[in-house]
């Protein structure tokens, strides 16, 4: 198998596929989504089948459970993709809005439209199920899109990417407008990013290690966070049960993901009166917590916190705490160790709230409220295809929207420069 | 002199400024670049001075005389930047308005925000005017900024630093919010490219070698356009005077700049009628003419167009023009050759318009009105740092808001995720 000529020519498949994508109407984008859902559960047991020789082979080569738990395409699962397509054709469609419109003094009106970006090319690891979630928002957002799946997951994704082509057919989009690489190589992922005419976007998802290595091989713009590293400052005078049951919320509810707190910052002044209650909290939940020597001074029971422990993705449970004496050394302590990702204060203090809103240099921030909303889901945009912590074209979770750009519309009746 | 200390620490200074960037109100940074154009006109024969020295080498050198031309503050160069910097002062400042606000069912109330890139790497040729340009919109959109212009121009380009820096610490702004790389090496150039830690965003400005080497360098993103190949379809039933009016603005007026017409497409039906009308107007103005075999049957006195004339950047008075059987020939021969950056329609017929304003695929399109409006300025944004034509960020002209993002705030009273 040629692998560059193979995903150089999905690449110009993809390009003329997304010139059509671009002029589709809702309806008939809508239909191609709902038929996706239609045949994924009448296929579901071809499906599942295929499924298993991936689940097979990776128990086999005896992956963790973790790993094998993302990989499974389970009934449930099944049944959430099911549903994630329906809330995607239930979303307004982005594409061909006139975001705003002016007239010039010469009589130039000018509007901004928004269009589809292009070409995207999707990199992430062996969850199947992202598979049809990230072709779904591509799709509607009026992208072509190229996807490149862990490779454990091939035989998963091909079934996948066929019955998706088969629901484009019928609702007469090109197919090329859903394209799995059916090579597992890594070499295919070089050559996907090497497409710099053709494709307009990567959004890798998944470990910082694949990101990296992304980032660091790609001529195309990359759209990316490698780690969240989430602060909460719990501020002098906050209210101690709201702050004990955000935290909670942040640290425990799911420690695996991006959103999740890693460290907390304690103003000296409630340090005395919350540590105590939040660490019997946490060390129910089985939580080590690893403190700074002031913080070990109230709470002997803490691990000594190491200077890498500052900045640190446990994704684990496990927490750095950290007893600071204001609000400014709290802001410092977050603009060294933050990953721009997502940081919240706990407090009662109306000037500290809005300090802390305007000056902390992350994607999502917060008041009163649980790291874990930094999500296009929960914070309102209806779905979302990754998180970006560069500040280019979209910071933060990433949906519908956040999938096209805008072009500049001129209507005018002869106008000239002069 | 270590070059790759000094770059590092430039840009950790830099970041170190716009962390205070991003927190001044309106008020002070308008100070500081109205102060700037006080000194510009108080120092303006120390400056001057400085210009020389870079001019007399240059010509020593035998720069051709519009390199010279672009390189000199003349007493109207030396103007128009007073002008350029009271206008942007007087423009509304994009840092902290809140775009859109909208509750969820939890009573969250989230925010997009518009705030500062960080800190902008400009990379541009021997300009010196454009030093100052560049530096009051990173300045007034709440950036720092990196500069290093063309070697030649290293003179103009410090003493500019230094007043501009003298204007910012009377204004109580960091100095490091506008350096000017003071090595004229490459060498400093490609380790600016390497700061991604620090440096969030490239803009270069120039040739296409300049913006290639770059792109190709650079491990930050970068904004950018390589060329500007801008088409105008004549269509069947245009109005002809206006076709005549606009296709000669595109063309003649400033033909060595990215958004003058290279192509000409005419639609058959009107071609017999308008070609001799036009071309000999062209002539007029010495203007070239490289006709396909269809254009050449009607005026046998253009030079026959080779393959690559077509999607070819002339930057010159040199025309490619072809006749097209109908808008979808038009529209392919563009899809095919255009560099995405700006084409135009002259029609009277209303689907025509429509079609062609939905379908090309550029930065900016324009019924009936001349490629020269791609600027900035003229589209009414108020000013311009550069043009965009890869499509994310910003898509075409890119002004004070394209310079900001937005980061997401969200009001809570308690909220967790279940």
């Amino acid at each position: 198998m040629d692998i560059p000529k193979e995903v150089w020519e999905m690449a110009v498949m993809a390009k003329q596929a997304a010139r059509k994508l671009g002029a589709l109407g809702r309806g008939v984008k809508d239909r191609a989504i709902l038929r996706m859902a239609e045949l994924l559960e009448e296929q579901k047991t071809a499906i599942q089948a295929q499924n298993a020789r991936d689940v097979e082979k990776a128990k086999k080569e005896h992956y963790p459970a973790a790993f094998i738990d993302r990989l499974t395409l389970s009934d449930k699962v099944m049944a959430a993709m099911v549903t994630g397509l329906k809330e995607v054709a239930a979303l307004p469609d982005p594409v061909g809005a006139v975001t705003s419109m002016w007239v010039r003094p010469n009589g130039l009106l000018v509007g901004r439209q928004r269009i589809p970006l292009g070409v995207i090319g999707f990199i992430y690891e062996s969850r199947p199920n992202v598979t049809v979630d990230a072709a779904a928002l591509c799709l509607k957002s009026g992208n072509a899109v190229i996807l490149k799946g862990g490779k454990e997951a091939i035989h998963s994704n091909l079934a996948l990417a066929k019955l998706m082509q088969d629901a484009l057919a019928e609702a007469g989009i090109p197919a090329a407008a859903v394209q799995v690489i059916p090579s597992v190589a890594r070499e295919a992922t070089l050559e996907l990013l090497k497409q710099d005419e053709l494709v307009d976007l990567i959004i890798p998802r998944g470990g910082e290690g694949l990101i990296r290595f992304v980032a660091e091989n790609s001529r195309i713009p990359v759209l990316k966070h490698y780690k969240g590293v989430c602060h909460i400052f719990v501020d002098e005078g906050a209210d101690l049960d709201l702050a004990e049951t955000v935290c909670f919320n942040a640290k425990v509810q799911r420690p695996g993901v991006c959103n999740a707190m890693e460290t907390m910052l304690v103003h000296e002044a409630v340090a005395p009166a919350f540590l105590p209650r939040m660490h019997a909290r946490f060390r129910e939940a089985k939580v080590e917590i690893r403190g700074c020597p002031r913080t070990r001074a109230i709470d002997p029971q803490a691990i000594q916190a190491k200077e890498e422990d500052w900045g640190y993705e446990f994704l684990d449970l496990i927490l750095a705490v950290k007893i600071v004496p204001d609000l400014d050394a709290a802001l410092d302590h977050i603009a060294r160790y933050s990953s721009n990702h997502t940081e919240a204060i706990i407090t009662r203090d109306y000037d500290h709230a809005q300090r802390f809103l305007k000056e902390v240099d992350s994607s999502v921030v917060l008041v009163n409220a649980s790291t874990r909303f930094n999500d296009g889901g929960e914070l309102g945009l209806g779905a979302e295809i990754g998180i970006n912590t560069s500040k280019l074209h979209a910071f933060g979770p990433m949906s519908l929207e956040e999938l096209t750009t805008t072009k500049f519309i001129v209507y005018g009746n002869g106008q000239i420069r002069t």
